[in-house]
């Protein structure tokens, strides 16, 4: 992809049009409420359930519409990428789905259930060391030799708009909501949320979620630039990735503001979500509802939305079987 | 409850006038679907969702028709009962609904999780060894005490006519299935799953599912007669106790076929549940899905629903955290 493609803004039309062209290849997912949670907090919550998703988590939806969008002249030499995880299977699931090849390079420490779900979908991996720039390194290597069109997990247009389906299905399903809360890794969730929501509900107030120690976004906003760590550690695996140039000019304009939680925080909140709602989700996705319960005042009375970004877990390592 | 009231078999009516009754208190469950089994096993596999009904399983649904089933001048003394967890929990759950008083008898080897819960909903426990004969004792006492209205965890007409409910929704939002699976401790939501199909969709192949280290009801099945174990040990231990009269009425009469898992092939079935369709439900749940998956050829290419009867499970102990 070449520069000027790159930083292409998308717009809501291009949310319309991922919508309608990924639409066979995906789920669209319920809307669960829980009353406990909405009694502990006193507010009223509306949890949009990505880890149902194909492949297990939102990311299918970017990855899907930069696979269907590619013209038939590129296809032979396929796609690839780079992921901490979900994206990598999404990319893997689409290309499948498309009948292309996919390679994706992933850290070597990315969850067991994660590589061998991009291996039954047909995917190609190739291991780096855990660190944003052994990542890029090896994967400029990859794209040298085999010509595959790149597809960033999140500073892409094609896969922003994508991500920004979840939240026009979600206001179409609970008739809008006061607050959106999703976790920020790269940014592409909370980009594709701004793109829907700024444009259906401008008024809808959109915060952002992230582990404390992995918190470049959070400083990045309070600085006003992006602000970048290398190889940050947290159980929130899926969330160590930097902000980038397309989903920082989402972040900045739209978000209100960014909270974070602790590592105890994250895993407290997943282990109660799994005991009380009866689903598996991630560690990343915790961190919404971490946040919201470390903050109830900024909730209370209000109609809130939470994206429950994916459920790729490996369940040989949960975070409570060691603490 | 008397002899009379105990051996009434409850109508298709009885299903329609619970469920007008309990709807406020109960979820419409969502009926969940999975590419991943439906390929695994060749068949449409439709899972009705259990787990995320009110206090966590369906026994809800027989529950709070019995509890707002009561008349006035019963309610000062409450209700009470024994169960190896799930009615438990949701008995004080339909009690605190309607503000009464609710006793549980409960084996103290129940998961901590369950006898959290029923706390939490008010409930007051009495706890008993892990034996039909015990907890059949301590429960007498109990009663001989509180004077409080017995209500059966499924050898009880009102229960039966509640767990009705569920299948009744299932059809409604499937639009039907072929075959039916669900698993079989004392009957209840067999039984209940009987009543509803034979009378709206007798077509329907009714199957039972059973671990084989409490197969009472299969070898009652084959007997053509009650056979009840004392103290059964499985990890599916919702599914320990035995058929009474009015279960083995309607198991003897519309149940097509009994089948059995293997504890490991249960925990494996659970597992795999959980890592593809991100749902958390307990041992018993995985018992239908579980006989499915060392069955394939008596499913194949058949539409099939499958009860996820709960998702009360102890995150601490897992069971491939031992394995």
């Amino acid at each position: 992809m070449n520069q000027m493609t790159e930083m292409y803004i998308p717009t809501y039309t291009d949310v319309i049009t991922a919508h309608d062209r990924i639409r066979p290849y995906i789920h669209r997912t319920p809307v669960l409420t829980s009353s406990y949670f909405n009694q502990l907090v006193g507010a009223e919550l509306f949890f949009k359930c990505e880890n149902f998703q194909k492949a297990g988590a939102f990311k299918v939806r970017g990855a899907t519409n930069a696979v269907f969008g590619l013209p038939d002249h590129m296809l032979d030499k396929g796609v690839a990428t780079h992921s901490s995880g979900n994206h990598a299977l999404s990319l893997s699931y689409a290309a499948g789905r498309r009948g292309i090849p996919c390679t994706v390079v992933m850290p070597r420490t990315a969850p067991e259930a994660k590589k061998a779900a991009v291996r039954g979908y047909g995917g190609k991996i190739v291991e780096c060391e855990p660190s944003t720039s052994s990542r890029e390194a090896v994967f400029a290597e990859v794209v040298a030799e085999s010509g595959a069109e790149f597809v960033h997990p999140y500073n892409d247009p094609r896969v922003i708009a994508g991500q920004g389906t979840c939240s026009r299905e979600f206001m179409e399903q609970t008739g809008g909501v006061d607050m959106m809360v999703a976790p920020i890794g790269g940014g592409g969730m909370i980009s594709g949320t701004c793109l829907t929501l700024s444009t259906v509900a401008p008024d809808v107030k959109i915060v952002a979620a992230e582990p404390e120690q992995a918190d470049d976004a959070y400083r990045s906003f309070k600085a006003g630039h992006i602000i970048a760590d290398d190889a940050p550690q947290t159980i929130a695996d899926g969330l160590k990735v930097p902000l980038k140039e397309l989903t920082w000019h989402f972040v900045s304009n739209y978000v209100s503001d960014i909270l974070t939680a602790s590592e105890q925080e994250i895993v407290d909140a997943m282990k109660l979500t799994w005991q009380r709602m009866k689903i598996v989700m991630e560690p990343s996705c915790a961190v919404p509802l971490a946040t919201i319960l470390k903050n109830k005042e900024m909730f209370a009375g209000k109609r809130v939305g939470v994206i429950i970004t994916g459920g790729n877990v490996d369940l040989d390592k949960l975070p409570w079987m060691t603490s």
